[in-house]
């Protein structure tokens, strides 16, 4: 919080904890804590918390036995067997507060203790949490290169014969080359697919395969990529296949073209689903459009059928329709974009077509 | 929860449930979900949940595309769209239930919308979630015979001239040769070791220096090994040192010494704290006695200054007084106790007194 951007991130917390009526804002651990701090702290079973009053200075409740190396001027720390909880309440006063995402259900419970009420920040607070800043935007342009670098190269990694854990490991190894980790890996063949989550197993590529590759990792600034393309390893091309494709690849431009400010999420996911399921397909779709993105690989907003959650300029999100028939093959298109005046961005630009 | 092992404890789980007077409990994640049914997940941003109502079968509701390879006859799976907390609520009723520790924030207020009551299920379901079976105990004393060999070695390691971190490269190869992960490696020489989460550094171990070694890793079973020693590298010794140390040591055997069931985690924690108050080191032991543990390193009981928790038969916790002047040097004997029938074994076993 010495920083400035940092310094910046938490005053901008207290104004807008003030404009909702809020008594203050608890964060207690993972990625809203390194937002508004820099700070990678976690509440483990002893309380970390930073602790935004409406009014007054935010403080970093921080247990004893951690805070060596901290700046001091925030920090006010607690011994086991002093209550952490109170000791938050004590600055915001027993109002309704919101809480950080992260916060497990034994702090959860306790801290309810102390205020009148308590809500979830990524709600209420929304202009914090999920609008993002220009240097989180340019960190999430660069992890969007990064990643895909990475699907550029897949295409000569799909050899029949090979198995979906051998281009795997490739991935993972092109993906170390500009990212700090790999976060997730999946390379889904024929049917395996249709099962959205699957990552990788031994069955072995055949000539004609369809492939999801869905890859994503953590650059050094903490910043996250997640792409998917769809591609086929060499031979037949399945006519059935083929027509579903088009119309993937039509209803993920159809839902990338509705996105800007005013637009609600659940308008982003019925401009996806309305042409899958005008294709008939509408029963293979069977999970939502997307997910936000920052340090993050998921977190709000979630472009969800039925979700009011005004879209706004700055936030950052996948685009991330497909269509899965179980025992035959499953495909997936998945860009993240964000929000600009009036329209959006794309953040990951390899080609669409069927490769 | 098709093993004989898992069913049983979730028999209990809902037994206990019952007795409580709740409506249900609700795991989300971690270690209490794996203790019940065997099963790694997690709840991300999708609920996962078992959920054991007081009457009827017990269900895993589980987002559909995790679901994959998951035991048909007890999973109940949501999509994208629907409300998995009021499907929680249909299994359960609507009175109170027990929740989780692991279940985050945005996963706990939105379960609360749809129950009467939530209150922690390590608090209400004691019995379950910190009483160790047989099996469990058989684990936990496998994982602190592998710490005790890790220790065994560290005499050799503690030369002047290597760093810190030297001693830690070294530990944690010991640790993998019977561990499945190092879960942390604490190496703090001289004024390091005051601060009780140190972890290691560069700095260069001279002739006299104490030395702080605290380690711990996770067995292939999932259990957890914790273990802490103090060393000396050879040299002059410090009287006052040494006299700290005797007091430490007759400490640490008198709260292992007071641990039997009935008695409470308050006052095996002053059965610590007394002697080394009355040497005059009060202020310096700035933590806790010691925590429970597992499939976690750290989780309840906690022996800690003022708990009324009853400690009985088959829980599992650390005892590990420390003192810490700070600037001058730090000193910790941990060792993990079960309780038995009328004391506690000691799970660990290496010489206590200084080497």
């Amino acid at each position: 919080m010495t920083s400035p951007a940092y310094s910046r991130r938490v005053n901008r917390a207290q104004q807008l904890v003030g404009e909702a009526g809020l008594a203050g804002l608890v964060v207690g651990s993972g990625s809203q804590l390194r937002y508004l701090t820099g700070l990678t702290l976690s509440s483990h079973e002893r309380l970390t918390a930073l602790v935004v009053p409406a009014e007054g200075e935010p403080v970093l409740v921080v247990p004893a036995t951690d805070a060596a190396g901290l700046d001091d001027h925030y920090v006010v720390t607690w011994r086991d067997g002093d209550n952490p909880y109170r000791l938050c309440a004590k600055f915001t006063g027993e109002g309704t507060v919101a809480l950080g995402t992260a916060l497990t259900a034994d702090h959860v419970l306790r801290l309810q203790t102390h205020f009148r009420e308590t809500v979830l920040a990524q709600d209420v607070l929304a202009q914090l949490f999920m609008v993002k800043d220009d240097a989180e935007i340019a960190a999430l342009r660069q992890a969007g290169e990064a990643i895909d670098r990475v699907h550029a190269r897949v295409p000569e990694l799909l050899k029949p014969g090979r198995t979906e854990a051998d281009v795997a490991a490739d991935l993972r190894r092109l993906i170390l080359q500009d990212h700090a980790a790999v976060d997730f890996v999946i390379v889904g063949s024929g049917p395996n697919g249709a099962n959205p989550h699957h990552d990788y197993s031994s069955r072995v590529l055949e000539p004609g395969d369809p492939v999801v590759v869905d890859i994503g990792g953590t650059l050094v600034s903490g910043y996250r990529s997640d792409c998917t393309r769809t591609y086929q390893v060499k031979g037949v091309r399945d006519p059935e296949f083929l027509r579903a494709y088009e119309t993937l690849v039509a209803a993920q431009a159809s839902a990338v073209a509705s996105v800007r400010p005013g637009v609600t999420a659940g308008e982003i996911d019925a401009a996806a689903r309305e042409l899958i399921e005008r294709a008939g397909y509408g029963n293979y779709f069977s999970h939502r459009t997307g997910h936000g993105i920052g340090l993050d690989t998921h977190e709000a907003p979630y472009i969800i059928g039925g979700s009011d959650q005004v879209i706004n300029k700055g936030m950052a999100f996948s685009v991330e329709p497909g269509i899965y028939v179980p025992g035959k093959w499953g495909m997936r298109v998945e860009d993240i974009v964000v929000v600009t005046g009036d329209g959006c961005e794309r953040l990951n630009n390899q080609p669409r077509d069927l490769q």
